[in-house]
């Protein structure tokens, strides 16, 4: 089922990789709360550079909802050692997001490690590596959120390619483990609809929008505002929220020749009015 | 299984596209036949540009085996007339097919018609079109081989994008179609081996090789030569063998800044090299 046209912008989020290159954490958390976008998700660099007490502080100030904390994962290495640093820094990522009250800790799993042709190898290391931080994050209360990344990435950045491995590592490895499904990544999936209702209202940790361009010029930095491109955003929120879904719709967008050259506010305004005619 | 490495050219085929820029089919023809590949796959471009009388005559003295025609398919549309041409236009790459003793005629089968965001359409335009054809395939004893392409195509030039599509469709169809397993649109699917082995001897009718360079700096220009990327071609190659297949391994190469810069004598000669260390 479609789901319904939504009609305020209470569970909007932005996710702060969509103003990367034009404001720092500090200028989106007054900047998206003044325009009237009360939810955000985080990327590291970011929090790291504003610090993550003074970001805490400036979240609870503004009233923004955090909608994710980006990224943990990047479990696979070639090495021991390699993959207890993976852990170790997962395991800080995780405290951190429970300082600013993250919903959830997105993990982009990790791809091959360096010199391997082993992908079956690799997944193994990301359910070993994910079995290693969980009870961590189930002690902070911090969600982990798998995000299976489109099969594109599959090489350099994640080896859960779609929301039916992301599932069964869930199956396997029990609660405080979930899913960000971003739409970018999964729309092709012909299992999506089955996948979903899997996954169910205790796994949806979060809905992730932008669009797919015809032509993608860029493998990592061509995603489109939602409405310009060919995902049918709507069907697959409608089969989110026949599964129970009720949580934020996370803008995330990568643009490094359009909307990173914009000016920080017209991408806000963009988003906050195709939230209403496109998700 | 991995497969044991090969140790003569014997099954090695050249699709005409790893040559695209450097040498018109006759030049094709006689080249790789004299440097000792005796199989090719060719493109409808080139074989128009010979003239399929000429084509079949040349292929005939060189004794060379034609591994695929290159290609059918694209048929979703957003108009009856659209589709109907599609259907025309495979007809017409059937018989050409039949003509140069092809093994079987690839089907690209097509993304989204123009403005359409319904991916599921799409895919009951792809069902409806081979049905449309089929009888005329087994009439002309020309098999029909659906290559399911990488989810990155999805928009524009396949919505089949597993061999789990690919053989459902044949479940649905029946007899006369088959699938042309490509490592580099499947290297990363988790069902892969299951569905190699669901596909068997009878529907496994072409095996393509080349690599996914890290990173890929173009979504459709920028295949690796094998070796140079990190498929494990032995291991899928050894899943294919365990289904029974016995068939040429086809090398087709698109790259723009690289192997279609160099030598067409060059490309073959690394292809054979190749094809006894990275195959």
């Amino acid at each position: 089922m479609t789901a319904r046209p939504l009609s305020d912008h209470a569970r909007l989020s932005i996710n702060d990789a969509t103003t990367k290159v034009q404001w720092t954490l500090e200028e989106e958390i007054a900047g998206y709360s003044a325009l009237g976008v009360h939810g955000i998700s985080i990327w590291r660099d970011k929090l790291a550079a504003c610090g993550v007490a003074k970001a805490a502080r400036m979240l609870a100030e503004h009233g923004m909802t955090v909608t994710g904390l980006c990224r943990g994962g990047m479990f696979p290495s070639d090495t021991a050692a390699g993959r207890q640093a993976a852990i170790d820094d997962n395991r800080r990522a995780i405290d951190d997001a429970a300082t600013i009250g993250a919903a959830c800790l997105v993990l982009v799993v990790g791809g091959l490690p360096q010199g391997s042709k082993d992908i079956g190898a690799a997944r193994g290391m990301v359910h070993d590596g994910i079995a290693a931080v969980l009870e961590h994050a189930r002690a902070a209360r911090v969600p982990l959120a798998i995000e299976p990344l489109h099969p594109m990435y599959a090489a350099d950045r994640a080896c859960v390619n779609t929301m039916g491995q992301a599932n069964d590592l869930c199956d396997a490895l029990g609660p405080g483990l979930g899913i960000a499904l971003d739409v970018y990544h999964v729309w092709w999936d012909p299992d999506l609809e089955r996948e979903i209702a899997r996954a169910g209202k205790e796994r949806l940790l979060a809905f992730h929008i932008c669009d797919w361009l015809v032509p993608t010029r860029d493998l990592l930095l061509d995603r489109g505002m939602m409405g310009d491109g060919v995902i049918d955003i709507p069907q697959i929120r409608g089969w989110a929220e026949e599964a129970g879904y009720d949580g934020f719709h996370e803008v995330e967008i990568f643009s490094s020749e359009n909307w990173w050259k914009r000016p920080a506010e017209e991408v806000v305004a963009v988003c906050k009015e195709r939230y209403l005619t496109a998700v």
